[in-house]
Order: C-alpha cells, then structure tokens, then sequence
C-alpha cells in the first residue's frame, strides 16, 4: 500500500517583534535589530502542513483534507490570525516569537491531533516570501 | 562525484469526481461532499517530476531535462490533459481519481522509463494552489 | 477625496465543455478542438473583482472588502465551486461556458449589488495562469 | 515617440490596526472587526509603483528603474519597513492606515519626486494576496 | 455586444546588454552600470499579450485564444528564446534591447496580425519579477 | 532542542550557454542544442539556501538570518549577478554551468562559512519557472 504525503496551505496575518523580556532593551535592539522594534511590526505567514501515511483503499486518502483544514483553522490559525504572537497567544506565552519557535509551537499544537495511522510529516512556515523556516519532529 | 535532484514541471486540466461504483450515491455523497458531484468538477493540475543520479561529467546534466519533458508529456500529459480522469484515461481504469492515487498511478508510468543511472525520486502533485500530494515510492 | 480601487480575489474549480448545442458534434470539435471534450475537463479558476469609489472618510474604505468577499461568495462562488458550469449553473443557462462567456456573465451577477457610491470596475478571470479574461461594462 | 508605462515592485512588513481615536473602541470593533486588534497585527505589504513617458531615445528608458528603486527605498520603504504603519510614520500621522489610506499617501510621498517628463501613473498595494489597492491621483 | 479583453502568457529566455555602439564602452558603463556588462547577462523573460474586442456570439471568443499562442510563438517566441537580443534578433537590429524599446518593437510584430474586428490592447514584458513594463501603442 | 530548517532566497539574473571547449561546434550544438547557442542566452536565477541546526534558546534561531543572506550575497550573488558564467566567474572556470554543475559550486562557496554548529542542508537554484535542481552535498 503506497505511503503518500499530503499537504494543505493555510494564511494568517499577525504581529510580532523579537524580544526577550529577560534582556534589556538595549541587547534586543542589538541581536534582534529592526526585527525587535517595541512598536511591533508583523507579517502575512503562509503555513504548509504536511501529513504522511498509507493511501486507505477505501476512500483514495492519506487522510481527508478537509479535516486537515479544519484541525489547522481550529488548532493555530483562529488562535493566531489578526491577534499579536507575543501578548495574545496562550500557546506561544514565554516565547520569543521567531518563526522557529513558532514552527515548533506550531508542531505541537497538530502533532497528536491526526486520525489513526496517519503522521505529521513537516511543518513549514513562510515569515516572508524569501525566509521560511522547516519542523520535522527532531 | 555529485549526486544532484533536477526538477521539472507539467500543467494539465482536467475533469474529475471522487466517487466508487461500488458504492451507492449516498455513500459517495456523504464521503466524498462536493468533491462527489455527479456531474464533474476540474482542476489545473502543476506536476512535479524530480529525478535523482550522478552529474554526467560528459554533460553537465543529471539528465537531459529536455527528455524529461518528453516522458512527461507522452506517458502523462497526453492523456490526462483535456480529459475526464474517471472514464478517459486506460492507466486510471478503475481507480477513484483522488490527488493520493493519481500520483501513485503517474509514479508507475514514469518509473521504468528513466535513463539508465537515473532514479525516478519525487512526483508531485498540485490539485489547486492549496493542497498537493507527493510520492517517492514507498 | 481620492477615488481609488479596490481589488478582492477568489477561488473555484469547476467542469465545463466549449459546446453549443445547435451545433453537430463534429462542429464542435473542430471549432473548439480539445475544449469541446464530451467528456468535460475543468479548471482552478480565480476571480478577481475590482470596485472604484472615493474613500469614506469615516472608514478608510472604498467599501469593506469582507462585504466584497461575502457578495461574491454569494452570488457567484456558491454556485460554480465543484459544479459543472454547462448543466448546473442558473446563470449560464443556455451559454458556451467559455471564460469571456462567463466573465460577462459574473459581471451581471455583481453589477447591481453594490452599495450605494461604489462602482463595479473590472472583472477579471484567468482559467488558467497562462489565460485570462477582463470585462468592465463596455 | 512611444509613451510607455514601467513598474518596479518593492516589499515591506509593517504592522497595524484599522482604528479612529476620535471614536469609542465598541465602535471601532465593530466597524473594523478583527482588523482593529488593539494589540495589532501585521502584513507584508507589496507595492507596485508605476510610471508613464516617452522612451528617451539615448537610453531606451522612460526613467531609469534603479532611480525609481532609491525613490521607492528613500520615500516610502525606508519609513515603513519594519515599523508601526499607526504610531511610527511622520506622513501617515492623523491617518487611519487603511490600504486605502496608505496608497494615497504613498502617491503623495512619490509624485513630486520624478525626473520631468515623468509621469507618476499608478499605485498599487498588496495587504495580502487576495486583497490589494490601487490609485492612479484621481 | 459585450468588449472583453484575453491575454495571453509566454515565456522566454535570452541573453542582452543596455549598449549603444555610437557611445564609448565608458559612457555605456557609466549611464547604463551593470546592464551593459560587455560579456552579457540574461533574463527569463515573460510576455503578456492583450487582445479587445467583441465577443463572438458564435464561438463566445474575442479570437480562438489557441491562435493567439501560435501568433505570439511564430513573430516573438521563435526568434527570440535561446537567443542575443543585441545581435540575433532581425527585428531588434540597431536596437538599445531595453525591456522598453523590446516592448515596442514586440508590439509592432503583433499589431496587423490579428483577425479583423479584434485590436492589440496591450503587450506587457517583465524582465524580472520585479521590473515590467507596458505598451498600448500610444 | 528542536532542530529545524531555515532557508532564504536570492535572486541573480547572468549569461550563460552550455559548452565544452573540448568539443566541436558540431557536438556542443548536438547535445545541447538551443541551450548551446554561441551568441549566448540568459535567465533569472532563484538560489533557495537552506540550513539545519539546532534553535539556539538565546535567539530563537537557527541563525540569523540577515547573516545566511550576507553570505549568500557576498559569496554567491556579488560574483555572478549581471555576469557570464561560462567567462567571469571565478569559480566557475573550466565548469560547463548546466545548473547542476552551478549548483554544487555554490555548495562550495557557502559550505564551509556557516557558523558552528549550523550545517549547509540544501541548495536549490531554479533556473526558469519549470526547471529547477537541488544539492544536499551526497
């Protein structure tokens, strides 16, 4: 039985900057440059979701996309669409919001959400059309 | 000497519908929703075919991607580009023609037709810009 | 006060045939050569509807663009998405579904639903990203 | 000689909140909706600026692009990248950064700059890409 | 009789420099930087071809959209794809290959083929993504 | 610690033709036909650079990624943008720059100038819209 994998693209427009509150104004300036200004700034994020598992004879599927849609819009995106990732996101509290950090969030908020036999397979998370960044479970 | 992927990509529209004979109308409706209408829907479906070998110190070239298309449009486009995927195409005879078993079915037609040296690594398949589905023969 | 436009994007896919049903089979053929597939084919079709006005001081806006998007929700992607545009659609009725067709026709369908000081500029519709069709009243 | 019209296109991310001081913050939920997200939220933002006029018969240029590149960067790009399109930027100060808003004010900001016999043609600005605006001074 | 417009994509690929051959390899460096890098450079160039006109009560065209493909391919597409635009294309000849006397000329090779009852709109070229321009033949 | 993949993009427009000096005319025209034009052709090159490594819990990066595009720019883009491959750059000398051969020098160039413990995971370079190779150093 072929194991396929199977993607779905989702949007989400958000605020962000990166800081920590364990530094001082200063150091996030330095490390983080524009990047951290305290006015915020923010982003339209792309969010790809890919899940892997044996194609079920039954139904042609890995698994039906449109509960992939759903678990996406239910798990991340109502949660961060049009809010700010630092101040308004109960699952990114304590974080510094760099779309790293966010991509792993991101991983844990689907990883144990699938239906039966089916596995997430990546997570990527495109900040901008030139950055994005990658999650594989490692 | 480099082991190198090269990539190329296809178009095709076609019409289609989710749907088993063996199973009633009902059935079918309520798995398979819209995506089930009984009188088609379509797609401009993008494939990617990804093939993996040495560099050929003689060309430069994996392989001459100019064959690649060829392969490409002889062994798919030619067939699936115009058609109806559930009653047109001899390699999809009866196969529910979901995105997951139409990439396995273009996999088997492109696998033993590679160069020698060449592996077939990756097809993908686009059904719109927001869902696709890969497979590398697993 | 600045009179500007306003652009909204969406999505359907949809089956159709170039046909005309005065006309043989054979004439159909050979006018419209693998469009007129008997057996339909179809497309990821993307709409974009551009509305002009001055913007409302009190908002910022031409008009609200979740009003757009609903109003072409309504009147036009509820009744394409995952149809067959020959045989399903009361608004194409009796027309060639072809893209300048059905172009004209969307237009008709959103002229009139404005809100009061906000003109329909263009439609525009691309059946396929190397094929497009705009319409603007004329 | 022909008149001919260039385009460059440039990027920024910038964060926002549709919002009115001079209104309560019930009604500015409830006009601008989740668009008025108090703690903000943000976009990358496309701008395509247009220009009109003959090509000069000793460079084959209407304008020289790389010159409307630094006019794009100094005017516009250098003060919005990056920074709080509310709260940060001295020519939309008093504006509600509406896309509407925010494409007429870059109009402004790049009319007067361009070398004579240049004509400033069109604005445009992508908040996302199903949503964007454009001005031509009307 | 509803006027629509239907444009259609191509691509190719050719190698230029901004260069003119009655001005010193100084001068040519000097107004015209890198573009005119004597040992040449290229672009992927992609062209938009725009026809008006009446829609066609019988077909439901402006014109069979198949015949203009094969118009843009044999006077544009064939002479110029794989090619120098300062030295190879007869119909550049003695031309500065900036993308705006390119446009122009594409435009001139277009405008008295097309079938009686439909006008050349508009022919656009982007050079790269991010740099385009436009010509309607005035 | 999670380990994730960031990965930015660049952009190069360059000349080349496809050609060995060691060959006749005859033999370079036969295998790689139009690609071997002697009057050169060009493209706009996509150059995606990808990096693996564990999320420093300082930053919250990979790494910064303002670095990875500085390393891109002055050791990848500063030599071949606006240039000939075949002739002006130096680490293409004696190279045939199909884009696998361009692909794997660029490897070269970036892999050994990554911080510690940042490891170069992919290199993909597109060399039009439909055509594109990666390299992962196998």
């Amino acid at each position: 039985m072929a194991v396929v994998r199977a993607t779905r693209l989702a949007h989400f427009s958000a605020a962000h900057r990166l800081y920590r509150d364990d530094w001082s104004d200063e150091r996030n300036a330095q490390v983080f440059g524009d990047c951290s200004n305290p006015n915020w700034h923010g982003h339209n994020y792309e969010l790809e979701v890919t899940v892997e598992g044996s194609v079920d004879p039954a139904t042609g599927f890995v698994m039906d996309l449109k509960l992939l849609k759903e678990l996406m819009e239910q798990r991340v995106v109502a949660d961060v669409d049009h809010k700010n990732l630092n101040t308004e996101v109960a699952w990114l509290e304590g974080v510094n919001p760099s779309t790293e950090n966010v991509v792993v969030a991101v991983w844990e908020r689907l990883v144990d959400q699938l239906p039966e036999g089916v596995r997430l397979a990546r997570v990527l998370l495109r900040e901008t059309p030139r950055n994005w960044v990658e999650y594989t479970g490692g």
